[in-house]
């Protein structure tokens, strides 16, 4: 017998893979939590329905949504990820020597929780002395937080149910408010196969709030149409040109790509202008 | 009630499409056929089981395996298309205005006709009085051309089946020699994601055959790993660095996506060295 997990990641559209084992499927106080043994890409997280994050390709989404904003940032030392409960972003973050203090606004507990259980690779970073747990509203944190952080990493999941408002204006203010002043902010965005509305009412919003707004990509098999966008604002520094080079090896980001993953092929570019 | 369609990309990974309508399904002399309606993607090709282009994604694929060896020499007049019967190569060679001539080489007339009857926007080059359909084996074809190709694109199936030949070291050495002196030679060469040992294997090959041969790639939603690859072998310029801007509209391609596309990330620059 054959067990599949299927995500429809559309009404028409779906992704399956063969589960070796269900490793914990619950209902928490915000979701419904299933970590899976899949044959292909590993563990897998999984949040109502929609795969977050796989063991084999997660090193594409924490390492491109956290070392454009740090390797941009001159000195980072603090650092906000709201969302992200699987610590990916947070152990990305810390491997920056600048970094002093890496919080994590999860509202979710149950998902940190079993992250640190049950995807200890991912979870790694949440173990340091530098990473801050601050379970609860990553909205209302931002807001409660004026000029701390370097930058803050959005790690959020799709723009329905609890990360609606993670995708406003309003959100997007605070975060620049919150930032210190050559601070960035960065969000996930989507694919633009799929989500081209999104990505364009997200990119103008980010362009009225920061003084520098730009998109970048990169490829994650497991994600909804694949090609999947980072949206981010900056306070000074241009991200696609202005950037140190990073001193760790990584898998998929390097200053080359760093520098590629800014080159819109024309139908992404045209949701941008 | 509702209809899928799903391709099992691999034993363990799956994709899914609701189906509208179903436009053709028949076993040709090589090979299952299969045309769909798909909600998501539009209408898809299906072969054997496999997804093997889509009128939503497949500017992606042909822009890429076109433009870029196609930029990259001077003077580009004669084209041989190994496979792509649904004619997408063929149509994006012929925009480049030096191009005289366009041979298709597909094994299989059935790819041909029924593209032609079902994905006229894909097939619509065809048409051109400058391309030439030559049904019939690939490889016997670019056997028996010497010298006469200024480039050479290889748009097959996955290999195995009927492609398997057009993954070769002897198929590479005899496109060298159907090349012109200043020819280049593409093909499609799969996920680095899902099938890093094969394009280890092209690559190695295609460095003994051709004094120049690199590796780039796009991003394709509907095929196994998203992330795909061409391997590319060139007798005398480097299309990573040396080619002509294009001065026609694209959608994926663009000068500066095919400086990025050499770009690699580090995990797949590993199987390159």
């Amino acid at each position: 017998m054959e067990l599949w997990f299927t995500e429809r990641q559309t009404p028409n559209l779906s992704i399956g893979c063969r589960i070796d084992k269900t490793l914990i499927h619950e209902r928490t106080e915000y979701q419904d939590l299933t970590i899976i043994d899949t044959l292909q890409y590993g563990r897998m997280l999984v949040l109502d329905g929609c795969v977050m994050t796989t063991e084999k390709d997660e090193f594409v989404y924490h390492e491109m949504i956290s070392h454009v904003p740090l390797a941009t940032h001159p000195n980072p030392k603090k650092v906000l990820v709201v969302g992200g409960g699987d610590g990916g972003v947070i152990r990305e973050a810390l491997r920056h020597p600048s970094v002093e203090k890496a919080v994590l606004a999860e509202i979710d507990g149950a998902v940190i929780r079993r992250s640190q259980e049950f995807l200890p690779t991912i979870a790694a970073g949440l173990k340091d002395p530098r990473a801050v747990l601050a379970v609860g509203d990553g909205v209302k944190h931002v807001k409660e937080h004026r000029g701390e952080y370097d930058v803050i990493v959005c790690d959020s999941t799709d723009p329905i149910g609890p990360a609606v408002g993670l995708f406003s204006k309003e959100f997007f203010t605070d975060a620049r408010e919150a930032l210190t002043p050559d601070g960035l902010f960065v969000a996930q965005s989507e694919s633009p196969f799929l989500h081209g509305e999104l990505i364009a009412r997200v990119m103008k919003d980010l362009a009225a709030v920061f003084p520098v707004a730009r998109l970048y990509w990169a490829v994650i098999p497991t994600y909804p149409g694949a090609m999947w966008t980072f949206a981010l604002g900056s306070k000074k520094h241009d991200p696609a040109t202005d950037f140190r080079r990073v001193e760790f090896p990584t898998k998929y980001y390097s200053p080359e790509i760093h520098r590629a993953a800014f080159v819109l092929p024309p139908f992404a570019a045209a949701l941008v202008r």
